[in-house]
C-alpha cells in the first residue's frame, strides 16, 4: 500500500485547524473501556449476542440502559419504552419510512443540524422552519405555522442544540408538548447532547414527557461513548414501538444491533459509562472556557452566548461578513469553520460560523482562533 | 430477575422441533473466532474504529473483504466497488428509501423471501411476481410483465434460493442482465447463501456483472459468520454507489459499522472467515443429508428436489393438503415449519412448506421429520 485507505469521515488537510468538525477528539475515544467490555463478554463464553437479536434490543441490555437513563434524568425509565437503534441518523431515517410519505410536511429549528435536513429530503419530506431565539424555539412561531401547515413531526434539538448551542427553557417544553397533541404531530427531540451539560442541570428531557404517544426521545452513544459505534436508542410510547419493532426490516433481520448492545451493557453495567461521561464534561467544559477566552481576546468584536455544555459556539461575524466568502479566504489562513448557511433550511444565517470546542487541544484552539481572526482582518 | 429477558428473536416452546426457524444454530455461532479478532483489533492500540467512519466503509476492511470475495467468486473484484452495509435487510431498506417512491412496481419471484417482502411493503412499493421452476425464475413469466409493467428494480434470490433451494441457471442469468439494460430496471441479487454450495460450483455470482450500473449484488456475514453482527455488504457500479455514499444518513453518521469493520476485519485478514465458512459447508451438508433421508424414510409422499447449498427444503405436501392448516394441528405434535403461503405475494403455495436442515443437531432433525409424518397421518 502507498497511500493510506480511508478509515474516517473528516479528513482534514494537513497543518489545517478545522473548528467545524463536529467529532469527539481521538484522544478521548475510549479504547480500554471497550477493551475490557469485549473482554468481560467474551469470558462469558456465551454466543447469544451472534445470533439474530430480539426485534426491541437486546432484554439485558435494555434494563442496563433503562438504569442509566433513570438515573441521570432523574425520573423512572423502564427498559420496555427503549428500542436499539444504530444512532440517532439511523432513527431517524427509519421514522421517516414508517410514519411519513414523500411530500409530507415536517417542521425544523431555524436553525438546525443541517445533516438531519439531508435524511429529511431523502424522504422527500417538505421542511418547514420555526424561529428560535436564546431559549429555543419560538412558540409564537410555531403556532403561527401551526395555523397553516398540519407537519407529521417537529425535528427539535432541545438541550444544547446543534449549532446554536441554546437549550430550550422548560416553560416552552411543556407549551411544545400541548401543542402536539393539540395538533396531533410527533415531536422527535434529539437528545445526543443531554448528557454532555456543563455547568448545570438543563431542563427535563422530552424523555419524561413518553408517556404520550405523540413524543419520540432520541438518544446515542456517539457523543458519550463513541461515534464508531453507531449505536443509540428511542424512548417511547408502546404504540410507536410497535411499529417501529413491527416493520419489515426487523422481521426480517431481528435487532439492529446485537453485537454491540453486548459490548456496551459492560460498559454500562460497569459504571464506565457514567465515569466517561464525568471525564468527558471536565475536559470539554475546560475547552469551552479556552474557546471563550480565545473569542473574547481575539476576535472581540464577534457576537455569542456561551453554551452551557454540547459542543459548538454559534458566533454572528461582524459587520455583516459573509460566512462562505469568509471560508474561501480561510484556506490560506490553515483554518476552517462551518458556514451558518449550511444550518439554515432557507439559505439564511450567513453572518453565522459554528465553532467547535472538543476536537481540538486548547493551544490549537487558541491558534485556530487567532488564525481566524487574521483572516476576518485580510479581507479583500 | 425472575424471568430471564428477550435477547434472541427466536424463541421457540420448550420441546418443539422447529424445522421453519432460518437461523444458523447456536453451536455454530464463531465466538472463538471474534474473541480473537477483537483481541487483534484492540492490541493495535488505534480506536479509529470507534470514531465517525468513511462513508463507503473503512477502506482497509473492504480491501480485505475485495481480497476475499474474488478468491471465493473467482473473478476480480476491487475495494472501490464495495460499500458496506448493516446486512441484506438494511441494505434493502436504503435502496429503497433511495432508489424508490411510493407506488412504484417491483418483481419477486414466487415464491420469495418473505420478510423482504414485508420491508417493499413498509416502502408502500407494488410488487409483481414472476413465476419460477427448478432452475430459477423464468425468463418468459418475466417477459410478459415487462410488456405490461415498468418495475424500478427485480429483487432475485439466484443461488440456493429462499424458500426453494433452486438456483438461477448461467444461461438465464445473464438474459437477465440483458434484460435489466433493455427495460432499464435494477436487479437486486441477494446472494446471501453462494458460498453455502455443498455439491459443486454455482454459476457466477451476479456480482460478476456489476460493471453494469444495472446490476447491484448483496452480500452479508448473517449466514458464513454470525447475524447478530447486522453486517453485510453491496458490490455495484460507482453511480450507485454514488447515491448510496452520498445519501443524509451517511453524510451524518458516517459509515454505517466502524466497529464491527474493525473485528471483522480481523476475522477475514487471518483466514477465519475462509475456515468458518469450510466448517459450516461440511456441517451443513451432512445435515443436508440427513435430512434427505428422513423425509426418504419417512415422508415418502412428499415431493421436493435435493438442494445443493444453502439452508431449506422446499416440500410439496401429498394430497393437495393446506399447509396452514396443517401447521395448527403441527402444535400438538410439537413439531413446526413455515407454510408456503409465507412465500407467496398472491397467497398461493399453500400445499408447500419450508424446513430448515442447518438448525438442528441431526438427531433431533430425524425426530422432527417423524413428528411431521406422525401429523400428516392423524388428520383432522
Amino acid at each position: 500500500m502507498t497511500t493510506p485507505l480511508p478509515t474516517s469521515q473528516v479528513n482534514i488537510p494537513p497543518g489545517v485547524i478545522d473548528l467545524g468538525v463536529g467529532d469527539p477528539p481521538f484522544s478521548l475515544l475510549p479504547l480500554a473501556l471497550l477493551r475490557e467490555a469485549a473482554e468481560t463478554r467474551f469470558s462469558q463464553n456465551d454466543p447469544y449476542f451472534l445470533q439474530y437479536g430480539a426485534e426491541q434490543g437486546d432484554g439485558y441490555f435494555r434494563l442496563a440502559l433503562a438504569n442509566f437513563l433513570a438515573e441521570g434524568f432523574g425520573f423512572p425509565v423502564t427498559a420496555d419504552r427503549l428500542f436499539i437503534t444504530n444512532g440517532i441518523s439511523n432513527a431517524l431515517d427509519q421514522i421517516c419510512t414508517l410514519f411519513t410519505h414523500p411530500g409530507d410536511t415536517i417542521l425544523i429549528e431555524e436553525p438546525s443540524y443541517f445533516l438531519a435536513l439531508r435524511i429529511f429530503a431523502d424522504h422527500g419530506l417538505h421542511t418547514i422552519s420555526i424561529e428560535t431565539d436564546e431559549d429555543g424555539l419560538l412558540i409564537e412561531s410555531l403556532e403561527e405555522k401551526l395555523r397553516e401547515f398540519r407537519p407529521k413531526f417537529l425535528y427539535v434539538i432541545p438541550t444544547h442544540q446543534n449549532p446554536s448551542g441554546h437549550t430550550l427553557s422548560a416553560d416552552r417544553r411543556a407549551r411544545l408538548v400541548e401543542l402536539s397533541r393539540e395538533h396531533d404531530f410527533l415531536i422527535l427531540a434529539d437528545e445526543v447532547y443531554h448528557f454532555l451539560s456543563y455547568n448545570s442541570e438543563p431542563p427535563k428531557a422530552f424523555a419524561a414527557w413518553t408517556e404520550d404517544a405523540h413524543v419520540l426521545s432520541l438518544g446515542s452513544f456517539s457523543k458519550i461513548l463513541a461515534p464508531g459505534l453507531r449505536f443509540g436508542w428511542i424512548q417511547a410510547h408502546p404504540e410507536k414501538l410497535q411499529r417501529l419493532t413491527g416493520c419489515g426490516l426487523l422481521d426480517s433481520g431481528g435487532g439492529l444491533n446485537p453485537f454491540t448492545s453486548a459490548m456496551v451493557r459492560s460498559v454500562i453495567e460497569s459504571g464506565g459509562l457514567k465515569q466517561n461521561i464525568a471525564r468527558l464534561t471536565g475536559i470539554y467544559s475546560s475547552k469551552l472556557r479556552v474557546m471563550d477566552g480565545a473569542l473574547r481576546r481575539h476576535l472581540t468584536e464577534a457576537v455569542y452566548s456561551v453554551p452551557s455544555g454540547g459542543y459548538f459556539f454559534w458566533v454572528r461575524l461582524p459587520g455583516g461578513i459573509d460566512a462562505v466568502e469568509l471560508q474561501r479566504r480561510a484556506v490560506g489562513f490553515k483554518v476552517n469553520f462551518r458556514p451558518g448557511v449550511r444550518f439554515s433550511s432557507r439559505g439564511g444565517l450567513r453572518d453565522r460560523i459554528r465553532l467547535s470546542f472538543v476536537f481540538y487541544e486548547p493551544q490549537e484552539i487558541e491558534q485556530g482562533v487567532i488564525r481566524l481572526k487574521q483572516c476576518l482582518e485580510h479581507g479583500e
